[in-house]
C-alpha cells in the first residue's frame, strides 16, 4: 500500500478503530519530554509515527567549531532541545530522535512582535536576539502535539504536525509590529560551511516555497519546503549574511532585501511582518518534500487541506493511539505507564518516511525514484537499531519494516559502492559507526519470513555488501579472518561485528537453502575467535603479523580497538554463539562469575571519563548500558546454570536506567534502540541475536500485556504473583503448557496464544 | 512537435532532403574561426543547431578577480577562447555565443600523458598544470566539428556534438601514464565563491555521472552530466580543493582521493588513467541534463548509441547544412559566402535546447516540467536579439520562433515575479540590461501571424510584465511618462526603450483587436517625448521634478543616462515612429544632416576608451556598431528625402564591420544579432520595428538569394546589376510589378514569389 492520501483519513479511520476497540487513551502516557536532559537527547516537539516532519522547540543553536576550534557542546544539542536551558530560539522541522552524532534542525520559525532581529542572540543576552525566554511551567509536551508560552514576545506557541506537514499556531498580543521569523541558516550540527544553498520564493501574499542544501553530517543533502500562511503577509524582507555574490542584474533594478519575491543565495534569514490584534491567532502550515517545492504543496494539500488546528492535533493524536495500543500493558504504575509508553512512541519516531504523498523521493544516486508498492524510510542508525528495535518492528510492525527492507534494498540498488546502507539519512550515507548490520536486518527479515521483498535478492545484497574489500578493513578480514589493529583503530570490535554479521547471511542463506552461501559465512561467523587471546580471556587488538598487541587495557574505551566500549563488554559480543563463547572464556561457571564481576565490579574514576555518549548513571559496574554493544549481556546467564540472574539484571536494569522523567533515559536513545531494549526487556524476552526466531527470557516487569499482532492475532503475557522483590520466574507456560526452555519463537508469538509468567521472590535453579 | 528521437535520426533525414535538394555543401563556407580574436566573443568549437551543449577549447581559466580586485581580463573570456592565445585549458561543454558578459565553461576535460596534474598552470608556464600549447596551423574548426593537435602530448583531440551530447575523440600516443583529467572547478566568470556543489559518481569502469551548481551570472545553475568512455578505466581518483569538510564517516573507512566512487563537494578535480598503445583512440561521449543524470544517461543513449564519431560528425554537419540551406545566394565571392553562412551558424546558436530528449526541464521556479507541445530553449539575450535575430527567426525558423515564445511564456508562468524573461539562461533570470524586451519578440510574431501559441495569453503576459512597478523606474515611467535620472543610472535609455515596448504591446492588442489595451499602450509608447530636450535636439536625462540635468555630455557613454550608447545614438531610438522623431527634431533635412553627422564626424579620442564591448574598428564616426542601439539607424535615411543614403551607409557597414578571419567581427556577436543585421541587411531589407510587418529596404550585397521558406514557398531576391561600387538601388519590382514603397511586408514573403532589385552605381531619388 502506499500512503497516498495523507495522515488525515488514515488517522480517522484509525480513530474510529481505536473507539470501537474500546480502548484506555494511551497518549496520556506518553511524556515526550522524557530524554531531553542530559544524554537522552529526545526532542519534545510534535511529530507524527514515522513522520517525516519533526516539529520542536530548538533551545540552542550551538556552531560545530568556534574560530576554528571544535565545540564539544555541540554534543549536547543533537535533538536541539536541553531541558536546562532557558531560552526557546524558534521551532525547527528536523529532528533525529536520540542520536550521538547530529544534523537537520531545518527551517526555524520564531513568531516575535517588536522590532525585527535577525539573529538568534545568545542564551545569555536573549534580547540581543530573535530568541525568546521560556518557562517549563507554561510548556506542554504530548505526542503530536507541543506547546510553550514564549514569555518575551507574551506569545502562546503551539505545534502539531502529519507525516510531511508541520503546522503552527500562534496567539499574539496586538501588535503593529507582529513577525515571523524564517530562518533559513538555523541548523543542528552547524558549521560555517555547511549552508551550501538555500533558495526562497513568494509565491504570493500566503505562500512561501524554497529549499534548502547543506553539507552536514548528510555530505549532500536537500530538503524542499511549502510554507503557507493564515493570514496574508503585509510585507516581507530578509537579510544576506553571504560574504559575497557573483554580479547579477539584480543590482540597481531591485532592493533584493525587501518585498522581492525570488531569494537565493548561501545564507540568509527571512522575515515576514504582520498586525495582530489581541488574541489573534496566526497559523502556518508548512510541508517538507525530499524533491522538489512543487511536491510540497502538493503534500501539504493532501494533509492539510484547511486550517482547524484542532482536527490536525486530534488526528494526529489517534494515529500515535492506534500505534500505541499495538501493544496493551497491564500495570499499577501510572509511572510504568509512562515509561512504557514513551518508549513506545521513542520506538516509533525513527526511522522516517521520506517520500511525498505520491511516492517520489530523492535515492542516493541524487536521482528522483518513486516508491513502488512499499512506503520509503530514512534515518537507519543500523549499528543500534539491528539490535532490537527492528526486530521489535518484525513482530509489532511487520509491513512498516518489511518496507524498511525495501528502502535499504532500493539504497543499495542506487548506491554508487554497491552496498547496503551502513548509518543512512536523506539520501547520503555517512558511514558512521561499524560493521555492516544491515545484512542482521534483512536476515531477521527472512529468517522470520516478513519478506513481502525479493528475498534472493536480499541475501544478493547481503553478500555484495560483505564483499566490498575496500570497505574498513574488510579485505584484511576476509583473507585474515580477523581486522588487524595496525589498520584500522577500531580492529577488535568491527571483527566482532563482522563475524556476527556474516553468521546473518549465513541464516538467511540457510532459510533460502543456500548451502554453499550458509557454509561459506557460517565459517566466517567463527572470525570472532581470531580475536581471542586465550592468555588473558579477552578479545584483543593483534597485529597483521599474527601478534597480540602488548599495549592493552581491558577496561578503557579510548583507542584499545573497540568503539564505544571497552574489551571487557566487548568480549561477550557473540551473540549468535554464547555457548562457543562461553567455552572458550573457561566454561559456564567461571563464565557465570565473569558477568558478576561486570555488573557489580568498581569502575575507577578514570575510565568513567572516557566512555561516551552516557551519563554516570548509565553505568554500573563496568556495564555500560547507554552504549549499545551490551544490550545483549544480561541475557547471557541464560547460556550458564544460573538464568535467575539474567531475571535479576535486567529488572534491575530497567529500574535503575529508565524513569518518567526529562533524566529519565541514562544515555542517548539511539532512534529507538534503548526503548525498544526496554519493551521487550519489560514484557519479558529479548532478541539477543537477531537473524535468529528465539527470544531469550528475562523477567516481565508489568501486570501483564497484550500484542495485538499485525496478522490480527493476539499474543497474552499473564504474569502471576507480580510485585517489585519478586523478579525471579519460578515456571512459564506457553498456551497452558510448561515451557522447558529459555526462550520462544517468533512463530510461537505470531500464531497468537498465552504465556504465562509465574513470577516469585526467590530463584529456583 | 516534441523532439524525441534524438538529433541522429533528424539529422538523417534532413541529409536525404539535402541529397535531394542537390543544394551545393555549405557547410564548407562556416567559419566558426570568425570572431574569436579580440571581441567578437564566439567560440570555435563543436555545436549542433541550437544544442545545449557547447563542446569547445577554452585557452584561459581568469578569475572573476585575483586578491579582492577585478580582474579585467574575464570579459575577454566570455566564450573561453581567445586567438591570440599560445594554450589550450581544455575542452568544456558549455559556451555563450557572442556575449558581453559570461558564465558556463562546465566540465572541462584535457587529455595528457605523463605525471598526472590537477591544476591548469598559466599561460606563461604551461607545464607548471595540465594545459597544452597549440598551433592553429594544426587547427580545424567547421561548423559542428573542432579538431587540435595538443602539442605538449602529441594527442589530437577531436569534437562533435549532437543536441544534448558533446563525443571526444583522442589520438594518444603509446603511453602506461595517459590520462584523461575532468576539471569540475574550471569555469567562466569563475571566482571563488562561484561553485556551489559538485557530485560526481564513477558507476563502473565506463560510465561516470554528476552534476555541477554554480553561483555565477546564473545565481542558481545546475548542470547534470553522464560521461561514457570508450575504454574501461584503469583506475581513477580526484583532488579536493575545498578547504574543509564535515565530519563524514568516510574518515578512516576509506581513502577518498582514489578509486572512491561518490565524491562530492564545493571544489575538486578528477582524473582517469588509462594504458595506450600508439595511435590508440579514446573517446568520450558526454551528455548533459538540465534535471538529472538518469535523464543525461538517457539523453546520451537515445542520441549517440555507438562509437562511431565519422557518423555523428557527418550527421551534424547534414543536420548544419540542412539549417544553411534555408536561404541559398548567389555571390562570386568566396568571403562573401564565408561571412553570410557563418553568420547563419551564429545566428543558429543561441538560445540553445534546453530540456531532455523526454521534455523535461528545469523551470526558473527550480522545478521540474515537462514541455507539453514544444522545445524549451534558453539563453535568452533579449536586449540584443529582439532587434533582428527574433524577427529573422519569424521569417526563416518561425516554428522555432513559436516555440521560444513558448519558452519566454513558461518562464512567466513560473516566475516569482510575474514577468517575461529580461536576460534568462539555465533556468535562471540575470536581469541583464534594461527594458523588458520579450514583449517585442511576443508581439511581433503575433503581428506576423506567427502564433502556434495562446495569443492571447502572450498579450497578458506582456501587460503583467509591463506593469511590474517594482522592476527597475518602471512605477516612476508609468506615473510620470519617464524614469527620473535621479532614481536610476540608465534613466533615459530605459524610458525610451519602455516607450518602444509598450508601443509593441499595443500592435499585438490591435492584432488582437483589444482596443482599450491599444490605446493605453499607444499614449505609453509616446513616453520618448519626455525625455527629449528641443533645446538641445537630444534626449537628456531629467529630474523627478522635471528639469533636465545640467550636467550633460552628448557624446560621452559615461553616466549620461544611456547603457551602451551616448546621447548622440540613443536620440534616434524610436524605432516604431521614426516620422515624429523626426519631425521632433527639426525636419526631414535636418534630420538626415543630423545623420550625416553621426557618421562622418571623427570622435575625441578620449570618447573612445569609454565605449565598451568594441574594438576601435566597430566605430565609424561617432556610429557604434558593436552597440546594438544603432542597429536601426542606417535604416532611418528612409524616412528622409535621402533614402540612397541608407543603401550607401549599410553597405559601408557590411564592408568595414564583417570580415572572414578571426578578428573578423568589431564587436560582440550577441547570441546571434550582429549575425542577423547582417543577413537582413546583406538581403536588402530589415526590421526597423519588430512589432510592425514592414522590412525597410536597403541595399542587397549579393548577387541574389532564394529563401526557402517552412511553409513550403520560396521568395526570391533577384539582384541586377550587381558590383560593388553599384550601392545604389535604382528600382525595385515585387513579383514583376514596381514597389512604390520603400519597404515590403511579411506576408510578401511568407506568400512566396520574387523580388528584384536594380542596382547602379549612381543615387536616383
Amino acid at each position: 500500500m502506499r500512503i497516498s492520501l495523507g495522515l488525515l483519513f488514515l488517522a480517522m479511520n484509525l480513530a474510529a478503530f481505536s473507539q470501537q476497540n474500546g480502548t484506555e487513551n494511551l497518549v496520556q502516557y506518553v511524556k515526550p519530554i522524557i530524554g531531553t536532559q542530559r544524554m537522552g537527547h529526545t526532542y519534545p516537539g510534535a511529530t507524527a509515527p514515522f513522520g517525516m516532519v519533526q516539529l520542536s522547540p530548538d533551545t540552542d543553536t550551538i556552531p560545530y567549531e568556534t574560530n576554528g576550534k571544535y565545540n564539544g557542546d555541540v554534543y549536547k544539542y543533537c535533538a536541539g532541545y536541553q531541558y536546562d536551558d532557558k531560552t526557546i530560539v524558534g521551532f525547527s522541522h528536523t529532528h533525529f530522535s536520540g542520536t550521538g552524532h547530529s544534523d537537520l534542525g531545518d527551517f526555524l520559525i520564531i513568531p516575535t512582535v517588536g522590532d525585527i532581529k535577525l539573529n538568534p542572540g545568545t542564551a545569555d543576552n536573549p534580547t540581543s536576539g530573535y530568541r525568546s525566554t521560556f518557562s517549563h511551567n507554561n510548556e506542554t509536551a504530548e505526542a503530536g502535539y507541543y506547546k510553550v508560552k514564549l514569555d518575551r514576545y507574551n506569545i502562546d506557541a503551539e505545534l502539531t504536525a502529519t507525516a510531511r506537514v508541520g503546522f503552527h499556531q500562534y496567539t499574539f498580543p496586538k501588535s503593529d509590529n507582529a513577525h515571523i521569523i524564517l530562518d533559513l541558516m538555523a541548523g543542528i550540527y552547524n558549521y560555517d560551511d555547511k549552508d551550501v544553498w538555500t533558495f526562497m520564493r513568494v509565491e504570493n501574499d500566503t505562500l512561501v516555497t524554497g529549499y534548502r542544501q547543506t553539507n552536514g553530517w548528510g555530505r549532500t543533502r536537500t530538503v524542499y519546503f511549502a510554507m503557507s500562511f493564515s493570514k496574508p503577509i503585509a510585507e516581507y524582507g530578509n537579510e544576506n549574511f553571504d560574504k559575497k555574490q557573483a554580479y547579477h542584474g539584480f543590482w540597481g533594478k531591485f532592493d533584493q532585501s525587501k518585498n522581492f519575491p525570488e531569494i537565493a543565495g548561501k545564507r540568509f534569514r527571512a522575515y515576514f511582518n504582520f498586525k495582530t490584534s489581541e488574541g489573534e491567532k496566526i497559523k502556518i502550515k508548512f510541508a517538507l518534500s525530499p524533491v522538489s517545492t512543487t511536491n510540497a504543496l502538493m503534500n501539504m494539500r493532501a494533509e492539510i487541506p484547511g486550517w482547524d488546528f484542532e482536527r490536525v492535533k486530534n488526528d494526529v493524536q489517534n494515529a500515535w493511539q492506534n500505534e500505541l495500543q499495538k501493544i496493551t500493558i497491564q500495570s499499577q504504575s501510572k509511572e510504568e505507564k509512562e515509561n512504557f509508553y514513551t518508549s513506545m512512541y521513542h520506538a516509533f519516531i525513527n526511522p522516517i518516511t521520506y517520500m511525498d504523498v505520491d511516492g517520489s523521493y530523492k535515492g542516493i544516486d541524487q536521482n528522483v525514484h518513486k516508491a513502488d508498492g512499499f512506503t520509503n524510510y530514512t534515518v537507519f542508525s543500523l549499528w543500534d537499531t539491528y539490535r532490537a528495535l527492528h526486530p521489535f518492528f518484525n513482530l509489532i510492525q511487520p509491513k512498516r519494516n518489511a518496507d524498511m527492507v525495501q528502502s535499504m534494498l532500493a539504497h543499495y540498488d542506487q548506491s554508487a559502492e554497491h552496498m547496503l546502507p551502513v548509518w543512512s539519512h536523506y539520501a547520503n550515507e555517512n558511514w558512521c559507526m561499524s560493521g555492516y548490520h544491515s545484512v542482521s536486518v534483512l536476515a531477521d527479515a527472512i529468517v522470520k519470513g516478513n519478506t513481502t521483498f525479493d528475498a534472493g535478492r536480499a541475501l544478493k545484497a547481503c553478500i555484495t555488501t560483505s564483499s566490498f574489500r575496500r570497505f574498513d578493513g574488510l579485505g584484511y578480514y576476509i583473507d585474515k579472518g580477523y581486522v588487524p589493529c595496525d589498520k584500522t583503530g577500531t580492529s577488535v570490535s568491527t571483527t566482532l561485528e563482522y563475524a556476527y554479521d556474516d553468521w546473518c547471511i549465513a541464516q538467511a542463506a540457510k532459510k533460502l537453502g543456500d548451502t554453499k552461501v550458509y557454509n561459506e559465512y557460517m565459517k566466517r561467523s567463527e572470525n570472532y575467535k581470531n580475536v581471542f587471546d586465550p592468555s588473558i580471556g579477552y578479545m584483543r587488538p593483534r597485529y597483521s603479523d599474527g601478534k597480540f598487541r602488548e599495549k592493552f587495557d581491558v577496561l578503557s574505551t579510548n583507542d584499545q580497538g573497540f568503539i564505544e566500549g571497552n574489551a571487557w563488554n566487548f568480549s561477550f559480543f557473540v551473540p549468535h554463539d554464547p555457548a562457543s563463547l562461553i567455552a572458550m572464556m573457561g566454561g559456564k561457571k567461571k563464565f557465570a562469575q565473569h558477568l558478576d564481576s561486570l555488573f557489580t565490579m568498581e569502575l575507577p574514576d578514570k575510565y568513567f571519563a572516557e566512555t561516551e555518549d552516557i551519563t554516570r548513571d548509565g553505568i554500573i559496574g563496568n556495564y555500560v548500558h547507554g552504549n549499545e554493544p551490551s544490550h545483549h549481556i544480561a541475557y547471557l546467564y541464560n547460556w550458564t546454570d544460573q538464568p535467575w540472574k539474567t531475571q535479576e539484571r535486567v529488572r534491575m536494569i530497567l529500574k535503575k536506567q529508565y524513569r518518567s522523567a526529562p533524566d529519565g533515559l541514562g544515555g542517548n536513545d539511539d532512534c529507538g534502540q534503548m526503548s525498544a531494549w526496554y519493551i521487550f526487556t519489560t514484557l519479558g524476552f529479548y532478541p539477543v541475536a537477531p537473524g535468529s526466531d528465539q527470544y531469550w527470557l528475562g523477567s516481565p516487569a508489568i501486570d501483564g500485556a497484550v500484542l495485538h499482532l499485525e496478522n490480527g492475532k493476539t499474543f497474552t503475557i499473564e504474569v502471576n504473583n507480580q510485585r517489585h522483590r519478586n523478579v525471579y520466574v519460578k515456571k512459564v507456560l506457553l498456551n497452558g503448557q510448561p515451557l522447558n526452555r529459555l526462550y520462544i519463537t517468533h512463530s510461537e508469538i505470531m500464531n497468537g496464544g498465552k504465556i504465562s509468567f509465574y513470577m516469585s521472590d526467590k530463584h529456583g535453579k
